[in-house]
């Protein structure tokens, strides 16, 4: 799965075993790896931290669909190494080789690195191989895609909120199925990534029926695909109406609370203030 | 509490009642409201759409010690409307009563106004005074706090997560502490906003309890206090061992999971990656 660049062709990542021995860094000091997020998608939501970062890059490692996302002018001259889905862990090891043999090197992620993505699996795999004393990192954080989903839809992040991920791959389906119960007996608005994958299927179908058990069918639904970038879909259904192949792994769902209504098309959870405060 | 700016002293926005016969903006069509989110506070953080709003904007309506965020070129020549704290309401009917005057117009929140900020009351306030054919609203996120403090502090928000606002002003504390048990006892890692006021300090001690009793003495905690912004402070430390002190409006707190854990002084919420596909 693994395509260098089609901007400039690098050489393979050092191997680390060959390393051992070298400085890390020309200059003698531990190097720098920058593990950025680059947002929805859309240049107009990436920050300049981000920008910055990226344009000073000798390499960027990343996710394919994410590496399409960034300007082409900002990969120009630069060493790419992109791989496919469940490609993390050589993402990671890449980019670390590479930051090791002293590159300006930047790991990539789409929304936020730090929610769902490859902040985490950088530091663990620093450890296991004993990289604190040779190498820095540095997490510059992007605008993470339920904030992107939520504004298209209105105001539903008004009130407490849980995030949950129906990936069961690193994690067992009970686990999930229970924070999903909790979030939903507690009246937490629920935010949901990675609803249904082509072969992960039958978990949203199960979340849902639990939604309309604890909620009700009305329960007003906001389903958001390619938040801010090219593609990008916008629903709000109700619980009972929601068309499982409208979701997909570039989906954000978020089920309101028992708060939650639709205010002008808009899907909103009120915080409290009109009724405290509004003139009646 | 309120103050017009420093910069223009505008006219008081126009009252609604005289503002029913006329046509709300010169071109005929309906205005737009944007309300947007500065970030954090560093302007590297803070995105071009947002910047291009604020350049754009006649008026600029904000809380006091948010508009003090903003680059001052950017509010050379604007009309700045600016109050104090829990001057939410009046915000809000300043900025709707200025766009509706045909006054490009801009709500500004820090971190992102569809988290516990500006959004929702907007569509609340527009569906009150039946606004929604006279007036569009363009919600433009911001990085939120949760996104700042996490990258200060590592990797925390890797897995599923529960965000819980400790204030009660609009919020029976029954239903914070039951969002806080619920969390807890299905293995969220749980981010705090709000965790103290001045006024407002048993509660965190409470919560605080209930982390020692559900988690224990050692779960780690990450507090940060003005996250990319003057006056910044990052602490790690044990639940049995936070300062009180150090927490305020300003801070956001962010609860590990039973798997949180320090890696090279970062705190960081393992996904599963190394533990299923790490070399052994």
């Amino acid at each position: 799965m693994r395509s260098n660049s089609h901007i400039v062709c690098g050489k393979r990542p050092t191997d680390y075993s060959k390393e051992k021995e070298q400085k890390c860094h020309p200059g003698g000091g531990p190097g720098t790896l920058k593990v950025v997020g680059l947002g929805p998608g859309h240049s107009d939501h990436m920050t300049p931290a981000v920008k910055q970062a990226l344009a000073r890059a000798e390499v960027i490692v990343g996710y394919k669909r994410y590496i399409g996302l960034i300007d082409p002018c900002l990969l120009v001259g630069k060493e790419v190494l992109s791989t496919g889905m469940r490609g993390e862990m050589e993402r990671c090891r890449d980019a670390l080789a590479m930051a090791l043999d002293g590159k300006e090197t930047v790991l990539v992620s789409s929304g936020d690195p730090g929610i769902y993505a490859m902040a985490g699996l950088v530091f663990e795999m620093m450890e296991s191989k004993n990289l604190f004393d040779r190498l820095d990192v540095e997490i510059i954080p992007g605008l993470p895609a339920l904030s992107a989903a939520a504004a298209l839809l209105g105001a539903p992040l008004m009130h407490d909120f849980a995030v949950v991920s129906l990936s069961d791959l690193l994690t067992p389906w009970e686990h999930i199925r229970k924070r999903i119960l909790m979030a939903l007996e507690s009246d937490f608005v629920l935010v949901i990534y990675n609803p249904r994958s082509k072969k992960r299927v039958w978990q949203i179908k199960e979340v849902l029926g639990l939604i309309t058990q604890y909620r009700g069918k009305t329960t007003p639904i906001g389903i958001v695909r390619n938040a801010a970038r090219p593609g990008q879909k916008v629903w709000i259904v109700q619980a009972g109406d929601v068309d499982e192949g409208t979701l997909d792994m570039l989906t954000i769902v978020i089920v309101g609370n028992s708060c939650t209504r639709l205010i002008g098309k808009r899907m909103v959870t009120p915080r409290g203030y009109m009724e405290k405060y509004g003139e009646k």
